[in-house]
């Protein structure tokens, strides 16, 4: 969970790095950004913010915001149904980002994720993304990332969102960021 | 058909307006900028300049470029076999776009069709997009649009693109452009 007034602070600093790009997002895409701390309560360093510009019944197209160092936790997206699973590009569009995905392990990665959860972290073939560079994932294929030192502005561009049925390596994880008054 | 030099020129035209905007994109993906000119060879009238970031078989995301007073002519995408269409959402991200879909007509659009082509403009229910605005259109669904006075830079966001199978509503359009070197 995190606070109200953690909720408004880190949402400020996403929408600052945000405005390092030029990409144009309305107030109102501003106000619904999702800041998401996947049940963790550690928002600045498991977590993503997350700006929803397209959502339907056959696509999304978002703008994540990584803060610097900031990871968002090992998941993929299942099969559900009839649906073969959310297929996604990301994107850089300013900053730099270290994802990692399934192939051969790459040594001495740059991504650093949290110590104390090492163990829920089991892909390591990095990509290291910088502005227009981009990488496709398959449904079922697991992935995670963590911004640079700067941060990182991606796009997720994909078939249907089906964010909340994402699967998380780590059991721990709660997709529903609970925030608190106080 | 439009000629090597005309293609270049317009090429360029299309890069700098695209930088007008904060969007990163690669050499090589202007280098594959698209000029497109339906096979009416008018290219500053009737034409798109597409810029293609993501192109699979699922999704796609795209750049387009429209020149001041361009027009992409009127379309709608069908369904192909199993597939129902393409799924698209027409985003301003730079400048003025005049868009029309079906529905009940505006009185007094902003936009003006060719006036030698007007027969081939069927739908004229009107959308005025400026950065940040979007619209989406459904599989079959006819619509065309055109560059505001100084020109537009727009995102397509669909399912999976099937541009050469495109349906337009003039006979004498050609999907695919030729260039001629001389």
């Amino acid at each position: 969970m995190i606070t109200r007034a953690e909720y408004e602070s880190i949402r400020q600093r996403a929408a600052d790095l945000l405005a390092q790009t030029g990409v144009v997002v309305t107030a109102d895409e501003l106000e619904r950004m999702e800041v998401a701390d996947f049940g963790l309560s550690e928002i600045e360093i498991s977590g993503a913010q997350i700006l929803t510009l397209v959502d339907n019944e056959k696509i999304a197209a978002k703008l994540l915001v990584m803060l610097p160092d900031q990871t968002e936790p090992e998941h993929m997206h299942p099969a559900i149904g009839d649906y073969a699973g959310k297929h996604e590009t990301v994107r850089c569009e300013w900053g730099e980002l270290y994802l990692y995905g399934p192939g051969e392990a790459t040594p001495n990665p740059q991504g650093k994720p949290p110590a104390h959860r090492l163990d829920t972290y089991t892909v390591w073939r990095e990509y290291i993304l910088r502005p227009g560079d981009q990488v496709t994932f398959l449904p079922g294929s697991p992935h995670w990332f963590q911004g640079g030192p700067q941060g990182a502005v991606i796009w997720s561009f994909s078939t249907k969102a089906t964010d909340i049925q994402d699967v998380f390596t780590d059991p721990n994880i709660q997709r529903q960021t609970v925030i608190v008054d106080s």
